[in-house]
């Protein structure tokens, strides 16, 4: 830590440390001449103010915790990028935490995120309802996950966009479709692009064939669960896959199997982030808008921080990626 | 921020303040029941420490910053996670900075986390040299970015990766291969890859053809940039692109252009990263171990900041992923 303090510019400039402070915080009145040697000496001796001081007097640390499973997932490393874009412009510095979706991962997050004095935490996590949460006094938000009553969510226009992926699939011509989720015991606003499969299948008299595959394995676990559906036997002639990375996974399986896409099966991902639309165009997907996400999470916890109104629940639109795989 | 302090504890155990500061610490004798009293108080409050009134005291933060383009990119979003990975483990908290490769986003980094006394910085950004540097007293150590002498770097064996990925293209049968390059002008290891390249073109006597293409540059300017070197036209049979992301806007062009891969034109790609690998399993690249990359630069910072010896320079090895692009 750099050891220059206010007192030493006081001295350096030849005034006292309540000018420099008046300088710094442009309070009162300071001559343009005072104020140009107390900058002179601020650059002199390299000062940098030390927010961390600052932050203990104004009882605010202009900190912001982000939970969420990984930046490594392409989805999440978008939102973690739009994010910290969002919260820079506004003076806010973001702390990031990846919990790989670990339950004692999150509760260690949470103390110490609590013990830094966060001014406010936005959660993404996937993890089952923790009753930490009700513990914490910082103003939280979550992005596409329900975690609480009292909490704030930003979410996907979920139900709408699984939707969506069923409708490309059935007029593309599918009539026997396997819809792939994530570990169904986490509550989160995801679960509806199933509820809207399985409406959407009721409404029009065609069989349900639903798979869970957790979103916290690794590539090779996932892999071996799709190639324990049989997709190939079973005959299902689409896949409405839970994210993108699933539907990838998906999609090198039926090559493999000697399947085509998409005369033998057609397949529909979800997430639509910049990465997978850049690495495989081709892929039919459900775009998320990611910044969008990012740019209300931010405002609403923002807005709750200054204890300003804000909507219980905002939903973010989502759009069909029509590629070639569906 | 939460209100309580440890003068409430204090007065809720009925106990002076030191002795809470005793037990906290563990410093000093303290009977069994004391020290229960004392957290069955804490417990009941819900008090929390706080670490920035910590780090004042104790002149460390444990906040450690890295500076890198964007965490939406794969290479730095895996990048981030494992250096989070393990200085949550060393008991240490990460400020993530998205610079997306702009010198002026990268002063104001800079700036901040200088007044936030963060203990160490991590910069694998991709700037052109900043004088700011210099100023800087702050423990510094760069990842795949060679920045000052006085800054160690870690880096990938960049020169072995780009001769395995010449040599790959070579033993396939490829004559006339062209290499694509980030900006020139910015000096990253990443370099060695082109010098590599060269070398191993010069020593067998082949033409060499190189491109320059941004990283900075959004996928769609990218891909006019491909478009324009008119790789059909000038009859290319071998492309070594700079990383996946490119790889893969070369391989997507390549198809669009009615070429096919491997039998016209074979890629190699680098980085391989883990979604990469996931998403485009074929693509024949050059593997980075970023887990590895994130754990020299970890342990780099923290001898580094308590001043224990230290390597200048750390590189760690590459290693070919056989896909069948190349």
């Amino acid at each position: 830590m750099s050891n220059v303090t206010i007192h030493d510019v006081a001295k350096h400039a030849g005034v006292s440390a309540t000018t420099v402070s008046r300088v710094m915080n442009n309070r009162g009145y300071i001559s343009e001449e005072m104020r140009k040697k107390v900058h002179a000496s601020m650059e002199a001796l390299n000062y940098s103010p030390n927010q961390m001081a600052r932050s203990l007097f104004k009882k605010e640390t202009k900190f912001i915790g982000l939970i969420i499973p990984t930046t490594a997932n392409p989805f999440f490393g978008e939102l973690a990028f739009h994010i910290e874009h969002e919260l820079v412009n506004q003076g806010y510095k973001l702390l990031v935490c990846n919990s790989i979706d670990r339950e004692d991962n999150e509760i260690e997050y949470l103390k110490m995120l609590q013990e830094n004095r966060v001014d406010g935490i936005i959660v993404g996590s996937h993890n089952i309802g923790i009753e930490e949460y009700d513990k914490i006094s910082i103003k939280m938000v979550s992005v596409e996950r329900k975690i609480h009553e009292d909490i704030p969510t930003i979410q996907s226009d979920n139900y709408y966009g699984g939707k969506l992926a069923a409708e490309v699939l059935v007029e593309e011509g599918c009539k026997n479709i396997l819809c792939i989720s994530g570990d169904p015991k986490v509550d989160t606003p995801a679960n509806n692009r199933l509820v809207a499969y399985l409406d959407y299948m009721k409404e029009l008299g065609y069989p349900t064939h639903k798979a869970y595959i957790p979103f916290n394995l690794s590539a090779e676990e996932k892999l071996e669960k799709v190639q324990a559906l049989h997709i190939k036997e079973q005959g299902y002639d689409g896949v409405l896959a839970g994210d993108d990375v699933m539907a990838s996974i998906v999609l090198n399986h039926l090559t493999k199997e000697g399947l085509n896409v998409p005369e033998d099966v057609k397949v529909v991902g979800f997430d639509g982030t910049e990465t997978v639309r850049t690495l495989l165009p081709h892929l039919t997907t459900i775009e998320q808008d990611i910044k969008q996400l990012a740019k209300e999470s931010v405002t609403t916890i923002l807005k709750k921080i200054k204890d300003e109104p804000i909507d219980e629940l905002k939903v973010v639109p989502v759009k069909l990626h029509k590629g070639t795989t569906a």
